[in-house]
């Protein structure tokens, strides 16, 4: 790779590094070269000296800079734990199971990156369609960080009813506006006031507690959400003025391991400890009696082995397991440029089925894509054939 | 290290090995040198170009090798495993769960061997008193392979009805006879025969099974050791020609998981997928109904959460939790010379109480230990704390 190429010593301005630091990780290959539609961009693949993983650099007269996403910590108890954490009052807003995706504008096109920092080509497509971005014409400055939810996705395939939009099931939500060179955030207040005013759709708080008893409080929202089938909550300070923590639902545990059990020679040994782990403070802290933690210990068995099973059932009637999900797309080339994105994502796809469909808006391409996972068909078959564990 | 204070040549010679290869494994720290009172011996921490982990040098006039006791690879499912590994008859015997032992003797010594090749004072006495060891005299260039079982151990802590010996739940059973410098094994009958000459404990078959059949007749056995509560099974060629393998019940899987995550962030994350994994080709194999795949994933559930919430509890109490186990000692000498051997091997513990008592063989030193498990005391009171997950 031509570094020298690149004007590296503009590049490091930006981002606050040295040359040598930047030399270095391009070298070590956390900073790689991308490209969607002639629009090339450098991409940092991991975290790096402050800098988050899933930046962007646009390659323009600009280098303008997107940040990437922070990660958000997660609470394993609920007490001290936000006392601890926040100062004062705490913002609860619900978490959506979906993907991260942030949406900036550039030179005058509007780009979706996805956690990773890709330029998404499905996403970008979607957001444009879904969302009057005017907002990032008066604020180019920002960046719109949200949720995309939704049954008809590419990578949490997860119904939400509220993202029914006739043929498709599919939303943006915003719960973060930020300064995208500098990863500020806007006040709680001021991102919905915002939104209210450009009538972006965004996630609103459940409730606005005080550190003290938030608790108590966040329990009885969780073990609300929990019997909703719902994912659980982020907890923000109203300035976020301190990062945003997460606590999630049995129900999100359990359905975690159900997804990952399906596909356990991929995902189990990733996704298991540090479920079971959440459920057994979870059961410490809710002073569950004995034979409410015998339901929740059923529920996580059963989590575990039964999408196990049924894998293995099926494998053994000669099938190969894949993850399903259902895209819509407004053109064939639409769907192409899809396809060699996910390609190049190394993501192994079998298009299971395409059809046209005639929605209000016209014809549409519904695709029923597998995604494969490879590691679980293959072990699977090997042990049935009477492999030895090692 | 002064590597060329061995006689390099001679110990390559005898474990054909190149001069090369042994100075490397010496450079790598996986060859490394340790001694038992004033007898030096070398020991291979892992396995090397064909010498398993475990291997054994004695730095005497003669170089007395003694080969690492290799892996039995697991069966994950009995059809068509067994009818692959085998050549025709299938000797089955049971599977017990203590630690695998090696005796030899070596310049008129007699020794005992752990699994990793460290010479265990507390066994190398044990067995000296349990066994009459003529057998090496008359075979010196054998060790007796064996499972050390009963609840008075420092390695698995399991009670065992048939270990009872009045005021100590400990016992010897041979399972291997080998050629301690080649590691070939006699042919099981030969074994047995050799055992029942010299009076020595030894495991018995269950069953001898054609191999065609062999799944059918293994899964009763199967189930009937896991009702009765014991480990599984281990499954040889009557010649030894090909390796045992092994295979265990549901119990153990459960009774690994709640052990494992007693002591969860210490030994959670290494157990569960192998053993949930297990549990899954089980109930594959035995074609369980969704009650009976419900029964047991409740098991697993629970053989984790459980101990788990336990844990937390007592931490969250004051407790630092420790696995404990009591040991007799025939002297306060032999007690100090085992814990100085605990400190070597890295063990944290705890004494909790040491007593004398009277026996019908006059008064010993009953020692009552903990393990500690530094990881899980601290975690846990770390999110207890507040501490967020990342």
């Amino acid at each position: 790779m031509q570094v020298s190429a690149y004007a590296l010593d503009k590049i490091a301005e930006k981002l606050n590094l040295s040359i040598k630091d930047l030399n270095k990780a391009f070298k070590k290959k956390i900073l790689r070269e991308d490209e969607y539609k002639e629009q090339k961009y450098l991409l940092f693949k991991k975290g790096f000296r402050g800098i988050e993983k899933g930046t962007v650099i646009f390659l323009n007269e600009n280098l303008d800079v997107v940040r990437g996403y922070p990660k958000t910590y997660r609470a394993i108890t609920l007490y001290p734990t936000i006392k601890n954490h926040f100062i004062d009052k705490v913002v609860v807003e619900e978490k959506l199971n979906g993907y991260n995706i942030r949406i900036v504008k550039v030179d005058d096109e509007i780009y979706a990156l996805t956690r990773s920092g890709y330029i998404c080509p499905f996403t970008t497509k979607k957001v444009k369609k879904f969302l009057n971005l005017e907002i990032l014409d008066d604020y180019n400055e920002y960046m719109l960080c949200g949720e995309m939810i939704g049954l008809n996705n590419p990578y949490t395939p997860y119904y939400y009813k509220e993202a029914d939009k006739g043929y498709e099931n599919l939303g943006f939500y915003i719960f973060d506006i930020k300064e995208r060179e500098t990863n500020k955030s806007l006040p709680v207040k001021e991102r919905m006031k915002l939104c209210e005013k450009y009538n972006l759709p965004y996630v609103k708080p459940l409730a606005i507690v005080d550190k003290e008893t938030a608790h108590i409080q966040v329990r009885k929202i969780i073990e609300k959400l929990n019997k909703e089938g719902r994912e659980g909550v982020v907890l923000k300070d109203p300035d976020m003025a301190v990062s945003p923590i997460k606590y999630t639902t049995h129900y999100t545990q359990c359905e975690d391991l159900k997804s990952a059990f399906t596909f356990f020679f991929d995902l189990g040994i990733d996704f298991i400890f540090s479920r079971v782990v959440r459920e057994g403070f979870m059961s410490y802290e809710f002073k569950e009696s004995l034979e409410e933690r015998k339901i929740r210990a059923k529920d996580l068995g059963e989590a575990i082995l039964l999408p196990m099973v049924e894998t293995i059932n099926k494998v053994a009637n000669g099938e190969r397991v894949s993850e399903d999900f259902e895209l819509i797309f407004d053109s064939e080339e639409d769907f192409e440029e899809f396809l060699y994105f996910m390609r190049k994502m190394k993501m192994i796809i079998n298009i299971k089925n395409v059809e046209e469909i005639n929605t209000n808006e016209g014809v549409k391409i519904k695709a029923l894509i597998g995604k494969i996972y490879n590691r679980t068909n293959d072990k699977i078959i090997s042990y049935l054939n009477g492999t030895l564990w090692e």
